[in-house]
């Protein structure tokens, strides 16, 4: 049949409303017809047992889920994390132990591992002397000797690798309402550092130098500072275009301008003084490891709480995504990691690139990082799009979280509180995934950080945690 | 007659364009006409004069004005401030005398002063012990013995009553790409300082401090660092949500975290290093005088083209508002000082205001401060209005200006320039003024700051400019 039969079929002219793939529409159009094209897509991507899950616990009255999640809200938004001190890993960190070797994401195994993790665990293996090069490290962890687990296990995050061993100094950031602690290693810097899979002698020398002398001198500084506000601070460089995941900047700055005046008193060749402030003012990440912490606490005090879907817990060991609700504690959900969508250093491509990998997107789980793209329009020359694109980011993000963040507003947003407290409901049933910006590490082990962007956690983490969700309370 | 009877006069309905005054539209609607009402304002608001130069100017052979604006566009974009030393104003700054006090804004004497300006006069003078008290100072004021001069006749700026005495230490900026100086005190903090009028004790003190003890300081960290790129900065910071004018946070975090690591290396009792530093963490304006400065020495480059209608000064006296041209060298066209619309401290309101005053309009004048809002959505809990105004501001300014700055970008327009290079021309024919946002002083002496907002300048003074071009130049 051509155009003019089809439409003699029809007594008059057709208008039709085309839902969803606009395909539809196309082959409408051309048989003259004025279609409207509505952007449709059915709840829970059409996914039965997902769909099935959300209309049990509508329906249940077993569980006030609306309650739960606006008590886990309210903790969230509560928080107070405070930096209060830096402490050796074995003496501070929770079940440390000098046979541990931490990592970021879900719990892994030596021999899944991706190889910027393999990488940092190498080089964590030849800075605490365990072994003496690459080889003796790679077999050391291969063997029972060694045992691994996933930072979020021991109340820490770690950016990238997320390795951490027993002699590391690390941040103490408590959360002051709650009570809670979390734990982080201080930031190496950019380029070939260990989080990022390299381990050369230049990155495990910097690790011996931030043990030995950058860690006691900040440690001496902050003691005479007193507890620095986190809370006050992030709210400060949401206004001033930094997000605290991929852009620091800002809160570098500011902590280096409130150590400074502290740093200067301490009783210390002042050649050490001067390379410990260098370093900071070389380094505009040095706050994420300060930013991770800090969000993490704040979403901890969230956790267990009977019948919450609010999501508490995000994290990536390279090869899976996990996610963790606060109503099921204790359960990993987990999907394949994503591929990064960003820019590259010069000389790197995407097909040098690792998969999703960090701890960092606990950013995004306390309600700044990524969701906060609005007020850090600069970030995109770091990870890509546009200045438009990093607004719509956060304007996405209030579809599928609970609340609004009363201390971290967004000033081109008119100060609207970020969009915090994720409800995986929200989640499944829009389709809309959590905005997370990060870096990229080279997929190989020993080389390091090749770029930055965007990436789409994996949709059946959070399915799969919205049904086990719904089988455990309904 | 009544509606029906007008009516009744025409053949069909009514359809009406009205332009301007929203009033005779009003008018045409309650007869039932159907009214399009089009924004409309007759070029150069009407003015006659002011119409008869533009005119003039637009029809001559005898100057080739875009030719001359183009050079001074130019020469604005290319400068290069370098923050290069700090000196003794004495020894420094071209012209400075023991008897000579300079002041804010185009040339004023002592009679006529406003508050402000005759308490911080008062206080300079006892800072430099040329009297004993404010009745000395007084009567020294208005003697002959003390004479009076703009910043800007001496290459110099100064915010608000930009009082600038011999024994003061002053930042020493160099435009490398043309050579030219400029000059300016240290920034005192906010509150009750010397700008605002204030002259107490603990001001004069301060400014003792600053002159025995922070600049020494600051100089020699300078040295060991190497001249400053405030290009550099200042395009940074409009990234980091300040505009270098009215919000200073970014900038002032900057200088301390690049001038720490070589304060600490100094031969100085540490305790003293340790109050510079948290003299400078403690007050976020401490950038403001250096953002001037620098602003100054990039327009100062473009003063003094034959035929070019590029606005190269702007300043205020708290009594008159003046501009200068680059085609006019030498001659200050000047209205009076407008009122501050804006946000004031507790205790204070508008009857506590002084008039618009200050040379830190000069930020304005070469693209920045007001003119980069949009780059500082933040700066509205300072200075009032809503994220969207200040993003409007910026907008606005396009229209009176020539060019966009090639360094200084804004992230949320999508990394435009900035609006650079005012053309008076411009001004006139559209009526809209420059973009101003200001602090507010006490307007008696000796109080201090009181709150901080937008102004307007006058419009004579750029009507009177364009005027006295024309007849220069046709």
């Amino acid at each position: 049949m051509n155009t003019k039969e089809v439409l003699s079929l029809f007594q008059s002219d057709i208008v039709a409303i085309n839902l969803g793939l606009p395909g539809f529409a196309e082959n409408l159009v051309g048989f003259g017809a004025d279609v409207v094209n509505v952007d449709w897509q059915p709840p829970a991507g059409g996914n039965l047992a997902a769909l099935k899950a959300l209309e049990r616990l509508e329906k249940s009255a077993r569980v006030d889920i609306e309650a739960a999640n606006a008590e886990a809200v309210r903790r969230i938004l509560a928080a107070e994390p405070m930096v209060i001190g830096i402490g050796k890993a074995l003496d501070t960190v929770p079940g440390m132990a000098k046979d541990l070797v931490l990592h970021s994401g879900p719990p892994i195994s030596w021999d899944k591992m991706c190889g910027p993790m393999k990488g940092a665990v190498i080089g964590g293996l030849i800075y605490e002397g365990l072994a003496a090069n690459a080889k003796e490290a790679e077999e050391l962890a291969a063997s029972e000797k060694i045992r691994f687990d996933p930072c979020h296990h021991h109340n820490a995050v770690g950016p990238m690798a997320g390795v951490m061993t027993a002699s590391m100094p690390v941040w103490i950031v408590e959360n002051k309402a709650f009570g809670n602690m979390a734990y982080c290693t201080l930031n190496e810097g950019l380029g070939k550092v260990l989080r990022y899979g390299a381990y050369s002698d230049e990155v495990i020398e910097r690790l011996k130098w931030i043990e030995k002398e950058l860690a006691p001198i900040l440690s001496k500084a902050l003691e005479l500072h007193g507890p620095m506000d986190m809370k006050s601070i992030i709210a400060q460089i949401l206004q001033m275009g930094d997000e605290g995941h991929n852009r620091n900047r800002a809160g570098t700055s500011i902590i280096i301008r409130e150590l400074a005046p502290h740093l200067v008193m301490l009783d210390y060749p002042k050649e050490k003084l001067s390379r410990a402030l260098a370093f900071l003012n070389a380094n505009d990440h040095f706050f994420l490891n300060l930013s991770m912490p800090s969000a993490k606490c704040s979403v901890d005090a969230a956790a267990g709480i009977e019948g919450s879907t609010i999501i508490t817990t995000m994290a990536r060991n390279g090869v899976e995504f996990g996610i963790k609700l606060s109503g099921l504690s204790g359960q990993w959900f987990t999907g394949p990691s994503g591929v990064v969508d960003g820019l590259y250093l010069p000389g790197f491509g995407p097909k040098d690139a690792a998969r999703d990998i960090g701890d960092s997107v606990i950013t995004e789980t306390a309600g700044f990082g990524g969701f906060a793209m609005a007020a850090a329009p600069a970030i995109v020359k770091f990870v890509g799009g546009s200045p438009e694109d990093a607004i719509a980011v956060t304007e996405n993000m209030y579809a599928i979280t609970n609340a609004e963040s009363e201390a971290y507003r967004i000033p081109v947003l008119d100060f609207r509180g970020t969009p915090s407290g994720i409800d995986v409901r929200k989640v499944v049933e829009t389709g809309i995934l959590p905005a997370i910006n990060t870096g990229i590490a080279h997929k190989e082990p020993g080389i390091g950080m090749v770029g930055a962007g965007l990436v789409k956690p994996p949709e059946n983490a959070f399915r799969d945690a919205l049904i086990a969700f719904a089988e455990k309370y309904v």
